[in-house]
């Protein structure tokens, strides 16, 4: 397939090396920024461009991997003629927003990408979505050779992954933070929590969350609970986190035993 | 050395089998529930009990691995004469709670236990503290047979420590439940999402979490973060712990930006 890429950031970055290592051309990468698009597209062996109109008519796939914010800008500024495939990649964008192409649909990789973290893509959970049935099962056939799991979402399951990640994802990485502050402020290293950061991740991959959840709010624990607060009482920011996170373990709690 | 494990649950589990296996003696394993004492104590080549007034008081260790709300009344049980260390692992407890005993000290394992998962603890980062000098040196040596990172670290640092793990791991992990649930209200599977939580925690082995801080709140995207709240507006609590975490990440952006 003849691919262009709208973007050059992180997504754009490790879609486009996948595609290419699965034997497709990057015909072009566009980015506002012509040296971004121009630093992408040399990774690619493609060529750069800071115009949308610029961007070639005949390719098979144009793939969206822009901020969430400017999809809609952007898909108001391409070609409504484009013969290929128009897709984004965004987990809480609405296939609607591509409503002017003749065929469009949506990748959605449920991962989080950092340029500078190298990425294994098989194992990556792709939901794809498309206007037309035909578009689906082409982009299922074509995503199938980058990932082992690609499976078709509506647009309202995919704000639920999107959701659900950025949950898991954004807001655990988000406390991993505060535990770096907290640390910090009393001279210990990062470096002790790390082994229990990755070992609270490697206990959910075979159990339930709530299977294997600890901690005072677990146990109800009040007394260490206020004394945690008591700790932290600089910081209302991270009491308040505290208290909503802790009130919601002792909640569920609760509901099981009931049940 | 000879050990008496007060307590059998997850901590006394783990920390007893460590201990033997490093070659020392589990001499007693006292629970007020004589079953777990015993079926811990069968696991150690040990012996069970239900009386605090039958623990012997002839060994060199005494661990206190129960719920650190009955680590007081566990110790005021305790016979003031004995001769060993007595010492806790509890994160969010002084050390002073140990004061009637000779010798008092506390191991403190940053780490999370579950009685299913089995754990490698030469990575597992340990905190001592003793009153006496002697006592923290006599501690080091016989933790650092069991783990490579053995440190000192006063009972404030240890409260640092605690409610760092709190956030990093406790409360990850109550945030990979709503992850589940949220998955679950749309008929999709939590194996999408275990992925990203691997490699979250993977990705900030190597990193400060702020730097690879990614998500709609990260980009103060409000467009997509209204969104959210939106779709989980039938949960308060969820939109209110969404709506807090949010806020903290969109605000240390501020504050990284005006520095």
């Amino acid at each position: 397939m003849k691919i262009v890429l709208i973007g050059s950031g992180n997504i754009a970055t490790h879609m486009g090396k996948a595609f290419m290592h699965t034997g497709h051309q990057i015909v072009q990468v566009y980015s506002r920024t012509l040296a971004n698009a121009q630093a992408l597209a040399k990774l690619l062996n493609s060529t750069g461009t800071d115009s949308l109109e610029a961007v070639v008519d005949h390719a098979d796939l144009y793939l969206l991997a822009v901020s969430d914010a400017v999809i809609p800008e952007v898909a108001a500024q391409l070609p409504q003629e484009l013969e290929g495939l128009v897709v984004h990649a965004s987990g809480a964008t609405h296939i609607d927003v591509l409503d002017k192409f003749r065929h469009a649909g949506v990748i959605y990789p449920i991962q989080t990408f950092s340029k500078s973290v190298d990425l294994e893509l098989t194992e990556t959970p792709f939901a794809v979505e498309a206007r037309e049935p035909a578009d689906t099962s082409t982009l299922i056939t074509f995503m199938s050779a980058i990932s082992n799991r690609v499976f078709e979402g509506s647009s309202e399951q995919r704000m639920a992954m999107h959701l659900a990640a950025v949950f898991a994802n954004n807001f655990s990485n988000a406390l991993f933070q505060v535990a770096y502050d907290l640390l910090a402020q009393h001279d210990l290293p990062f470096d002790l929590i790390r082994p229990i950061i990755l070992q609270t991740a490697e206990k959910v991959q075979n159990n339930e969350p709530r299977a294997v959840q600890t901690g005072p709010a677990s146990r109800n624990d009040q007394n260490t609970i206020n004394k945690h607060l008591q700790f932290i009482s600089s910081n209302p920011d991270w009491q308040s986190i505290y208290q909503k996170i802790s009130d919601l373990i002792v909640k569920r709690k609760e509901n099981n035993s009931e049940n």
